[in-house]
């Protein structure tokens, strides 16, 4: 624990002490003793298991805003709920998902990764050949570029903070470098694009610069220590760091290495960002720098006044979360919130701050910086220049309206 | 992924490259298009999940060595599957468990914390009241004392490397650090140490020094992201980085400041460490540098000679792992292998290295050394200066012997 975190908490605690938490939830002992037995204490209890699973009493902690287009099951997506999660990583169950035809069914033995095109020899892998290759663990975040799209609105959403901006998760991927496999294949020189084809029933398809393919670009086979889940790409998916999510394309069964981008439906017809003058921007790759509040927020409100942690989650695709200022003013006054450490590159950091509140309504703000020296533009400026025509790439500063009887909720502010 | 790490990935694609998985599994294309659509994709797909499960492929990973004292069905043991996993990151599902009877089943609504003992005001702590508090994530390993105890064996065990070395798991803990609820009581001046007891029906309790509630001791109240398993201490555990695993007492009801040690059974009768001379030792918190080749291991063997990836994961509960060399002749020669970066302290560091097998047989050793300059010693200087009446705090440099035919099992050379 740094020097700052230290000084940080010992003012918590001196506030802490002098009632704030004490009067509300927390209380002195009669110092008689521990308490009574409980039930639970009376007799041995349950063994151990093959695969654990979360406690009953949190059944309600699920992924949220689950929905699909009119007339499908899977064509839709599913939120991780950031405000009931603590920390950088997000348990597999609940990362996000988003899905253009449903979770494929895909036995792995009969899985083929085929790597054609402008290359010296064509391959073909199975999944266990893959699984011989040199692999790398890193940390790193994966945002639909679609995240925060009600935000586009021209009135806020009543959401919780994982129903507005739970498109986003943060996991350790295992992979092969896709580097090492592009070179055995031997790609033809100044070859400038890949096309990266899933094996889903919309064989969802997107073109990735050669720079990226070959810099930091992996086939990921495990998921926090596991093997991917299905929905997130089992038995193997590509994963482009920073980059929108949907470029990280799953159920990975083609690379071609092309001379053009391919111009699939999924960058023609989507994923392109539609401006105000009409005009739509095309691979907009880098997911930019983001903050949300995670508590207090909507569904989360203050039982009263007292002294709170504001704490949320940061990220940018362009790199490493450099600091995030929190106002508890309506941006009037902002503070330096304490990062979780250590911030890594491409990863959700979490930030906390301490705040007393005095019960009179305000607003909550969080800006995230990067170490590129981006930083969260204003609502008002953001949508001044992008337009409210796009449903991709939301990264201004968000609000949360406190009301005098503790209840949060968004507000443009 | 540094310059190290990226020369050696070149290393590594010229072996492969040049036929040594090629012939094995991959293989060219015939270059005439992808291949044939596989039947997963010629309809949609399975829909979205509130909570999401491994692939059913994947059915065969599960926790291992799984058994209970005669009689008891929780006072025992899981071990974690450390030969199918790959990352610094276990999955909460697959960390290992040590019960002393049974995990309890906590209504989290009636569960207290109570801090008592030489403070000037004894607390009681609903768990409403600790997830207000300011909370710190960190990455860290958790390893039973006994991990490994079957290698104090005049024969080396016939076992996987989870069933043999399991009993470790990492994950991001969040919690609220001891140290602020321990200010808040107001420690008396001078108190050494604490007694922290679980709301098990062992009731099991431990002894800890003042200087580590202070240092980094944390109310752990998420794992991995969501709120701790039940197996892991629902609704709050107690979490020491770097120590003996049973000291962070899971299910924590009770924390004592106290001037001397308890002396409880849990400390006299159990986890003390029976010397040669028939002396035991007692206290002896820190889990020692230590390290485990889990690829190839017992089960996971070679089908043929060409080119491998050795893999493993390393540890030490004083520091952080600085390097760790592997010999691939038994000990006559040693190597240094790629660490995963970042290495962060009292956390599980996986190590990789490239190796290409002749088909003759030979043994594998993996040897960790952390940033105090703590080095695994050769399996004969450690039972000669412990003893081999021990169970607990194994951490000699570990040893797999390769047959010519591929098998792979442990050996004590």
């Amino acid at each position: 624990m740094d020097r700052w975190r230290r000084s940080f908490l010992k003012r918590g605690i001196a506030l802490l002490g002098a009632g704030g938490l004490g009067a509300a939830s927390a209380g002195r002992a009669d110092a008689q003793g521990p308490p009574e037995t409980p039930p639970w204490m009376k007799s041995p209890g349950a063994g151990m298991s093959e695969y654990g699973s979360p406690a009953k009493h949190e059944a309600h902690v699920k992924r949220t805003g689950i929905g699909s287009r009119p007339g499908t099951t899977g064509s839709g997506a599913s939120r991780t709920p950031l405000e009931a999660l603590d920390g950088m990583i997000t348990p597999s169950g609940l990362h996000f998902e988003r899905h253009h035809s449903g979770v494929p069914d895909i036995d792995p033995a009969r899985h083929r990764l085929l790597i054609h095109g402008m290359v010296r020899r064509p391959l073909l892998f199975t999944v266990d050949a893959l699984l011989r290759y040199p692999r790398v663990s890193r940390i790193h975040f994966l945002e639909c570029s679609g995240n925060s799209a009600a935000m586009y609105g021209a009135t806020p959403p009543t959401q919780t903070a994982g129903q507005a901006h739970g498109l986003v998760s943060c996991s350790e991927w295992t992979g092969v470098p896709l580097r090492v496999l592009l070179e055995e294949a031997g790609v033809e020189p100044n070859a400038p694009w890949i096309l990266a084809e899933g094996a889903d029933a919309a064989a969802m398809s997107r073109s990735v610069p050669m720079a990226k393919a070959m810099d930091d670009a992996l086939l990921a086979l495990f998921q926090n220590g596991e093997r991917l889940r299905p929905e997130n790409g089992y038995p193997v998916r590509l994963f482009l760091p920073g980059y929108e999510g949907n470029m990280s394309v799953k159920w990975l069964r083609r690379i071609k290495v092309t001379a053009t981008p391919t111009m699939t439906k999924d960058e023609t017809s989507r994923y392109t960002d539609l401006q105000a003058d009409g005009k739509a921007l095309m691979f907009t790759y880098p997911m930019e720098v983001k903050s949300v509040i995670t508590r207090p927020s909507f569904g989360l409100g203050l039982p009263g006044p007292g002294l709170y942690e504001i704490s949320g989650v940061a990220w940018s695709g362009n790199g490493t979360v450099a600091r995030v200022d929190v106002s508890t003013d309506g941006g009037g006054t902002w503070a330096a919130a304490a990062l979780t450490t250590p911030a890594l590159p491409r990863a959700i950091t979490p930030f906390r701050m301490s705040w007393k509140w005095d019960g009179r309504a305000t607003v909550l703000k969080s800006r995230a910086t990067d170490d590129r020296g981006a930083s969260q533009p204003e609502r008002e400026r953001f949508i001044a220049e992008h337009g409210a025509n796009a449903v991709f790439h939301y990264n201004a500063i968000h609000a949360w309206a406190v009301q005098a009887n503790g209840e949060v909720k968004h507000v443009y502010a």
